[in-house]
């Protein structure tokens, strides 16, 4: 089941995207539930398999899409986490002892579609994508060990995890908070409907050239590791986001360096969880 | 004016603070605006001005604190912000070239009162505090110049960024964002009954023995600077805060180090603002 929120004709809506349609979730459920995470809170995600919980469906031209939830508490993004995936100077840092982690503020992302800001007054060669896989919670989780954190994944989606390369100089916060830099989208593919992550196969293109391309059991720490390494500093609490590191490729990684421009298309796409394409301005 | 956030008969509540008692804001103000971060986004905080706005006073002995604001946007806090904050094996660093920022989660800071929560299963040589000043945002600010800034201040508060130093090697953001490690409050003094930032005063107390003390003239990158940067990155909203950074005389920065032990009681005042106190479970 693929779950996303979008807006139609100026309102807020969530519902089930099949091929080129969507069906929002009924006035009734929404009334209920007025967002996508008030869903996922009271863990009634299940009401979007009943067709009575649906309307009629609308064709995805019609509608703009927004991050899958707008609105979630947490964006935790996972630091250096594939092999070589940022070498600084032509050298690559050591693997990290420890899962490294930072966090996004959810201004800084956009849904499907919509078009990433290039920050002003920045260099142009400073603005990166970095695709990556990203997971959604499904089920509060509190000091869960690895063998248990999979108990808690709603699902999947795409992620771009949009960097400026000269102010990350300052803090990684400030190279990664830029507002409306990064994206995730289109929708979140359920984890029933995906093979396991390790099998889950990532790919990013920029006008079409393939720049990423990576298998989630590339990554240096596990999922099921991130998940209880986070769930030990605070509850993960359903619809909060992990994006789980970025594999080599990146525009500040390649040689030459090539950073965003106006009017570039990236696209990223979990094999089986939907395609994430952004125009830059 | 002191304004917060506070639990009353298991109703959440705002309101104006005076002495030893609070008069929260009416039914019908909070019908309209249920949250008090609400109604600063109206930018209606002067409507506690005026007594018709407000229900018969409280005493504070029946009121549990919440932070000034529970549900702010964002929480943004400034690293290394005065000189020698953080020797690290007795050699201090240099000064920051450029402002560095993190980001807190709102899950891990707690009301005026509260208890602040040990990490567990972290050595008990980690777990620390650090005194600040918080400044809350009343007007949204994006691209405003320093100049600008200080237009866009509500008010101050007394801040605590509780800070686990072992998992801080890990990464910031995990040694700042254990559940319930910081706090901040009792509530938000506004700027107009308060010296200007640079006069402000803030002591750290630790069982009544002083730990922290410094004015705000001490930072490194000024308040307007601060604000200024950030709004570079996005918009700051009104009930967003800014933690400006702690001075010298940290648990860990101590000669003996001191770290936060059960029963131990933390008090951040800025005088003026309020004292901010908690005890540590």
């Amino acid at each position: 089941m693929n779950i996303g929120s979008f807006l139609h004709r100026d309102q807020a809506l969530y519902g089930v995207f099949n091929g080129e349609t969507v069906a929002p979730a009924s006035p009734s459920l929404i009334a209920q539930y007025p967002t996508l995470r008030d869903l996922l809170d009271a863990e009634k995600s299940e009401a979007l398999k009943d067709s009575a919980n649906l309307s009629a469906t609308i064709p995805i031209a019609e509608i703009t899409f927004q991050p899958p939830i707008p609105n979630p508490r947490k964006i935790i993004c996972v630091g250096m986490n594939y092999p070589k995936p940022y070498p600084v100077d032509g050298v690559a840092p050591p693997s990290p002892e420890h899962i490294i982690l930072f966090g996004k503020e959810s201004e800084t992302l956009v849904g499907h579609g919509a078009t990433l800001e290039a920050p002003r007054g920045t260099p142009a060669d400073s603005f990166d994508y970095e695709g990556e896989i990203a997971v959604v919670i499904g089920k509060p989780a509190r000091h869960v060990t690895a063998a248990q954190a999979m108990d808690h994944v709603l699902g999947y989606a795409p992620f771009n995890d949009g960097s400026v390369r000269d102010w990350q100089k300052h803090s990684i916060y400030a190279g990664k908070n830029f507002a409306n830099s990064g994206s995730w989208g289109p929708w979140v593919t359920t984890a029933d409907a995906l093979p396991r992550v390790e099998d889950l196969h990532l790919t990013v293109t920029l006008n079409g050239d393939m720049m990423q391309s990576a298998y989630g059991r590339e990554m240096i720490f596990s999922l099921p590791e991130q998940i209880a390494y986070a769930s030990s500093l605070f509850t993960l609490h359903p619809g909060d986001v992990i994006a789980t590191g970025s594999p080599d490729g990146t525009g500040g990684s390649r040689t030459p360096k090539r950073f965003l421009k106006p009017n570039d298309l990236l696209a990223v796409t979990v094999q089986g969880a939907g395609t994430l394409s952004n125009p830059v301005s």
